[in-house]
């Protein structure tokens, strides 16, 4: 669990933003629809709230359910969502007005309507939204992780592990195994080794489905690790923070095609490792992997990777601009960060190959966290 | 699985919104962190992609993965993401650009630095953007379900049905039932039973959680079904539709207060049923089952209840205003209309109380759908 200095120390740097940028509060918000986990990051509550973070240095959450925010969140100030009938809208213009606040920044994750609305029904200015303002100085805290978010990494790498090393013996023990079988497999024994949860749903996919990078459904009653190439892609979360690995299940012989698609991804994973150093910039680490590709006549149709912590998804991007494509949103590698590396390829008649292990950002290189690998059947 | 012809024709349907209002064009996104299930409800691709609907008659879709949509998709014509960057700003531009379009309109749950630098870079008023538009023209289709939809439906409550007799036994057949063993025991059968997955994460709550309305972490390794009341929440989906009950496992003997809860709980459920009937407003039916409540020294802390389908909570909403609070919304019951009931109580000492079953509004009243109950262990 971490502890209530770190949620003061989070919350602190955020005020610092905010005085920096003459602005008297931010405002984030967690609801259905609008996942946002700075909230868990900034005060340890899980979900569906709003955050204001008030730059004289007070803290205000307004969670939906009261007694879990009593158990698990450390705020100055709480207030039932329900008091403002259970409206994003009315909740923030109460707040704003009663409080007489004259600058006030919103979560750029906010809708337009909402935002406008706001911007609207409160005279003189006093709402700003922009990307690159309160939600990236949360970021920019988020990417570098620290001791306690190291820790529960590990933790989940370590579950994630053992799940992997227990792969072969279910194959080894059935004649055949189904793709639920083996999801539903590793999400008991996660729970059973101590994990929270799953990162994200787990993506068991046989030969015949692994040709889409995220197949649909995430796994199916069928067979998984026939001839040729079944992809198993997961995550184990263990104190909010997630792993992410993705196995390629080869089962022999392989087609011409097939090995030269697997040994092109491996090559392309060696290549990647070796370029992620402090320094080093994402995006450039992906162009020189989709140029490797690229000379041997493939092409890698996702991103080489992507950081991960309390999200699956989460900075440093391997990609030139910000989700939206707003903004461009570059970062170096720094020690402290942590992320995947993923090179994958797909092909409607022979299948997929992905390889992806989790990486931590350390002084003069990289050190790996998990163990997937390429797995001969 | 839903066939091409009915999502041709509620692609129709959203051409002659876009017709009416003088709009070309309606835009449709749905992406990681801003989930949208209207774009699975109109073309059939489950996740990530744009889909532009010309009002000329044509649809357009942009996804993530191609092979993917051309396996799932119904749509006149498809452009690769990748091919913008996969950048949502640079895909509706160029689009919009492109195409000489005067009018749009662009999905409201899109962030507002996004719509709002699209405003900015395409001159002269192209895009619009407002609650109650697009988004809701879809939503008006949503909340009647057509028959396959209902079959649907029907399948993922059979499921549903079949497990919830299943539960019985597994606390019969051992000494201790962990939350996770039953969480895993549901999500396992209900695959195995056929159903495509969880509608959402399954809510396993013990004695000392059940009192958290939604309890976090969802599920743990301790026990379950002890002496007092315990809370099991969880749906089946069923080809993208899912059902969503909750049983309370109550080990007796209850405190006086626990069964006092038990039995507002009943009740209420008894009472809401008998008001649910077409032209009833779900919002009235609300304000009297929290009125029961308030008479007997109660407060339900959350809604009645709440539309299903794709989505776990969709519309008819129990509440006064949309989700972000910026406009009334109200609806009344219709025939094919498909909704939950679950009235609860919480209570830090005393535990939790929640019955959850869902209904069909049919003429002169409802069809019980599924039947969750307070287990007696």
């Amino acid at each position: 669990m971490i502890d209530s200095a770190h949620y003061r120390f989070r919350q602190q740097r955020s005020f610092d933003y905010l005085s920096e940028h003459d602005l008297e509060v931010g405002v984030i918000v967690d609801v259905e629809g609008l996942r946002n986990r700075s909230l868990r990051y900034l005060c340890g509550h899980p979900e569906d709230a709003l955050l204001f973070l008030f730059a004289a240095g007070r803290s205000l959450l307004v969670p939906w359910d009261v007694p879990l925010a009593h158990s698990l969140a450390t705020a100055d100030e709480m207030i039932p969502f329900q008091t403002y009938g259970r409206s994003i809208f009315s909740c923030i213009k109460t707040i704003l007005e009663e409080r007489k606040i004259k600058r006030a920044e919103v979560s750029a994750i906010l809708p337009y309507p909402l935002v406008q609305t706001l911007k609207e029904s409160l005279a003189g200015d006093v709402v700003r939204c922009h990307e690159g303002g309160i939600d990236e100085t949360i970021d920019v805290l988020r990417i570098i992780k620290d001791s306690e978010e190291i820790k529960a990494i590990r933790r989940a790498c370590r579950i994630t592990d053992s799940l992997i090393e227990a792969v072969p013996g279910l194959f080894a023990a059935r004649k055949e195994v189904t793709e639920v079988e083996l999801a539903l497999f590793l999400e008991g024994e996660a729970r059973r080794r101590g994990a929270e949860g799953m990162g994200f749903e787990t993506l068991a996919a046989s030969t015949r489905r692994s040709y889409a990078i995220h197949c649909f459904p995430r796994f199916t009653a069928g067979p998984i690790g026939n001839q040729g190439l079944s992809i198993l892609d997961f995550g184990v979360r263990f104190d909010g923070y997630t792993s992410d690995v993705t196995l390629t299940l080869a089962r022999l012989p392989l087609k011409e095609k097939q090995e030269a698609m697997v040994e092109a991804v491996e090559q392309a994973y060696e290549l990647a490792r070796n370029l992620c150093t402090p320094g080093a910039d994402p995006v450039v680490v992906g162009d020189r992997v989709q140029e490797y590709f690229q000379d041997r006549g493939f092409r890698m149709p996702h991103a080489l990777g992507h950081g991960i912590g309390l999200d699956a998804h989460e900075a440093p991007s391997f990609r030139r601009s910000s989700s939206t494509g707003v903004r461009e949103n570059r970062r170096i590698f720094q020690p402290g960060m942590v992320f995947t590396l993923e090179p994958g390829l797909y092909d409607p008649n022979q299948g997929g190959v992905r390889l992806e292990n989790d990486f931590l950002c350390i002084d003069g290189g990289t050190e790996v966290l998990t163990s997937a690998r390429i797995l001969y059947l």
